[in-house]
């Protein structure tokens, strides 16, 4: 099974490294983090690095596609990768093959440029769901959207890839690999807070994360 | 305030990657990705690369430093960079200035080695734990452990590395940052089962989990 990720300047590096973990696992994975450009992808003000190994027309039948997001897809720095005629080009053609097609936070909105999203539901980062919307998408709060019919999950936030990529397992692995491998990466997490939703954080931390230095 | 993350062959990325997206948003952070050679990193049979920018002797003074673990830090698949005296010498050495010393999944087998754990609680990933005995420490099954007095952290398997950073974040700039953190990445954990735990997984699923395809 091969299993594509886009990686880009700007990236949010937990957006694909998270459903990496989970997908990378699976067996017979073959994974192919795929970029506008090979070599080192930086982000967080050039002080990481995701490392692209293929360029985009070196992939182009992947069974699963991860579109990460991050400050580079597009949203409140600018529209970034979602209006970029080759990226989004690219996403929409390999779509018609794939098995699924995902996002995690605003990798949504290069969905949404590929035009994958029209009257879909869909989440993204609480800080882009107006953009979102730009696309015609229906965006609502859930963690995890998964539009079956068209072949594409959407996940909220950043950390939400790992939920959806164990969703993900076991719908093309089956649940006993899926448990198998949310034990391998021991995730019975232990938030240390009940602020990790817009819907739950008080208005006075909404402003602290607004002004934090990385978006 | 400096957070040097240790990368090499063999890393599990989420150990890194996860603990990066949480204090890589810290006010100040300057993260350096070190490793025992410069470039990429590989792992997962070389399908994922992490970039060290930085050779161990250009770092010898972080306020933080994150060790995170996988097959090439030790346990499973060999001793591996456990047993390296240039890695735990290292690590020994800038243990000396740090504030805090952590370590995700295995990556406390190479705390272990460099003589970090010798009296001290300790956990590590759970296929691990015989391993954290044989070099002094005293394996207890909590996520996150804090030894106060000796400045180090660590922390149980793979996932348990963001839970770990959130944690400290809080520990050197308050709980206010730490929760917004937390809304930033969107971390409002729905995992789909009740198994991220070897203390709730069925025998079954565990004899599973050992055979899949990624240790």
């Amino acid at each position: 099974m091969e299993i594509a990720f886009l990686v880009f300047d700007g990236i949010t590096p937990l957006d694909a490294i998270g459903p990496f973990d989970v997908l990378g696992r699976l067996p017979g994975a073959k994974v192919k983090f795929v970029g506008p450009q090979k070599g080192p992808a930086r982000t967080m003000g050039g002080m990481c690095a995701l490392y692209a190994d293929y360029a985009l027309d070196e992939v182009t039948a992947p069974d699963i596609l991860v579109v990460p997001g991050g400050p580079g897809a597009g949203g409140i720095s600018g529209p970034g990768l979602s209006v970029d005629p080759v990226v989004t080009g690219w996403v929409r053609d390999v779509h018609r093959k794939t098995q699924w097609t995902t996002s995690v936070c605003t990798g949504a909105l290069i969905l949404g440029g590929a035009g994958l999203l029209k009257g879909l539901r869909a989440t993204t980062h609480w800080r882009a769901e107006k953009d979102l919307a730009t696309f015609g998408a229906k965006p609502v709060h859930d963690r995890v959207v998964v539009e079956k019919q068209s072949r594409v999950i959407t996940a909220a936030g950043v950390s939400s890839g790992i939920d959806m990529a164990l969703r993900l397992a076991d719908m093309v692995a089956g649940p006993d690999i899926a448990k198998a491998i949310q034990l391998q990466i021991e995730y019975d997490p232990e938030p240390p807070y009940d602020t990790g939703s817009i819907l739950k954080a008080p208005p006075r931390l909404v402003e602290v994360a607004r002004t934090l230095n990385r978006p």
